[in-house]
């Protein structure tokens, strides 16, 4: 008979193994039991350590809603989902990168002219954002829709703060144009802490960690026949660049944002100078299995 | 500037431990984030897979409440409550061996004279428990505390039950005697499932594993100048004993119960035959800082 031993813990739960019909799962169980008792072997936890981490675990779980996902937040600040992302869009050359999608994504905001403002409180510094939505053969893509969205001025999205901004504030849909290129008129994004208000936040603040991010703007460009894209626009010069508290800049997303202080070049817009200006060119790849 | 990369993925979250004050949460850290880094790259998850990971997680912390602990249950079907409890309480030689404490411990059962019968609607076949209280020296401890709880012959602990068992059924408290010695009367263990209707019983489920445990008495046995040990009475013979679905069984720990048919044996317990009697010593070993 064999019965469990520290040296032998490992073998133990993997011998179990042997019944599992789902070759998948065995694999990801059979790496997830290794590093699990790896890690536990490693660091000895005392009992009273267990039962802090079956607490942060639980508590983890326990603050999620409709609302909010605070394990997405933990894999998010562990640098775990840009490393899921990265892996699963490892880039083609001259594609667009991929970044996190994060949790304030809403799906079927309104499709909206291009050039349309989709500040609908009018609170923030104008900005303009345009560019051209092309393959990786520097074709222009017409008809590309993309989906943007951001935080406000004072750095939370329109779902964190029902009854304060107006519904779908800071969200729209585009198509670009015959040759590809795209404009809406929106505000200069700011950087903003994630919420720090449960388990992530106080894990964060035990680490030493700030809970910033750098300034965006989200972006999920897509077209028939290309690889969809999920994407920031990063404001050059903010000072969370490099400490992203998810890790989801890449250096090719960061642009210039320019101040522009003539009132004439802000009539066409439609807002009142000094306004920010920016473009950004999204590259889409052809997409794995084209559509037939 | 540096940014993330899949390569450097590891590394750049590390970074970030930079600041922490905390040298054990540094540790712990370091060790957690190179193994979740070491898995993702191994199992190289879809994005519908670590969404489902995501969920799972979040389904074990939603499902816990005052009465149930899920993730104390995934920690005890992957092996790591065994192996916490092990490192923590590495065996001195003589001395009774620990097991999991698991969720349905409650404190403060009520202190009982010597031979009371914890089981207290009737149900179930009889049982006769007795051993003794030692050092590991051999010498009696007088007046140490043995906390025994079990489920009911249905295979429930009475909090599972509450209206149908009546409350604190099957838990009691009892001091040894002079010489060591200890008895009481329960009823025979059964094995049984473990909860099956959350997030870990459909994990076992897809791993092809039962949720059986074997059947045992719970108990916890302390005394003054002496290391509390928290462990199990297992019985020989069970047919779960090397498949546990939470490892907790050591072979120290397996013992006969034995039936007697002879209702002469059966009176002075207060019981009728057939009854079955187990015996355990208990062997504690000295606190590691002897009480002044």
């Amino acid at each position: 008979m064999s019965f469990f031993t520290e040296a032998g813990s490992e073998a133990a739960v993997l011998a179990r193994l042997a019944e599992c019909r789902n070759p998948r799962l065995t694999q990801v169980m059979t790496s997830a039991v290794h590093h699990l008792h790896a890690f536990v072997k490693e660091v000895e936890p005392s009992m009273e350590e267990w039962m802090q981490a079956i607490q942060f675990l639980t508590r983890t779980g326990q603050i999620c809603d409709d609302k909010r996902q605070e394990w997405i937040l933990l894999s998010d600040t562990l640098g775990v989902s840009m490393l899921v992302e990265t892996i699963n869009h490892r880039a083609t050359a001259g594609a667009t990168e991929q970044t996190v999608l994060g949790p304030f994504h809403v799906t079927g905001a309104p499709v909206l002219p291009l050039g349309s403002n989709i500040c609908r409180d009018g609170k923030g510094a104008p900005c303009v954002v345009r560019g051209r939505v092309l393959g990786v053969d520097g074709q222009p893509i017409a008809g590309a829709l993309l989906d943007v969205w951001q935080t406000s001025e004072d750095g939370f999205y329109d779902i964190q703060q029902p009854g304060i901004q107006p519904e779908g504030n800071l969200r729209g849909r585009f198509h670009s144009a015959a040759d590809g290129s795209y404009w809406f008129v929106t505000v200069k994004p700011c950087s903003y802490p994630i919420p720090t208000d449960g388990p992530v936040g106080a894990l964060l603040a035990g680490m030493g960690r700030h809970p910033y991010r750098p300034a965006h703007i989200h972006l999920i460009a897509s077209a028939e026949g290309f690889e969809p894209v999920t994407t920031h626009i990063f404001v050059k010069g903010d000072p969370y660049l490099e400490s992203d508290a998810v890790f989801g800049v890449k250096e090719s997303l960061i642009r210039e944002f320019v101040e522009v202080a003539d009132p004439a070049a802000a009539a066409p817009w439609g807002v009142t100078a000094p306004f920010w200006t920016t473009e950004f060119d999204v590259r889409l790849k052809p997409a794995a299995a084209p559509a037939s």
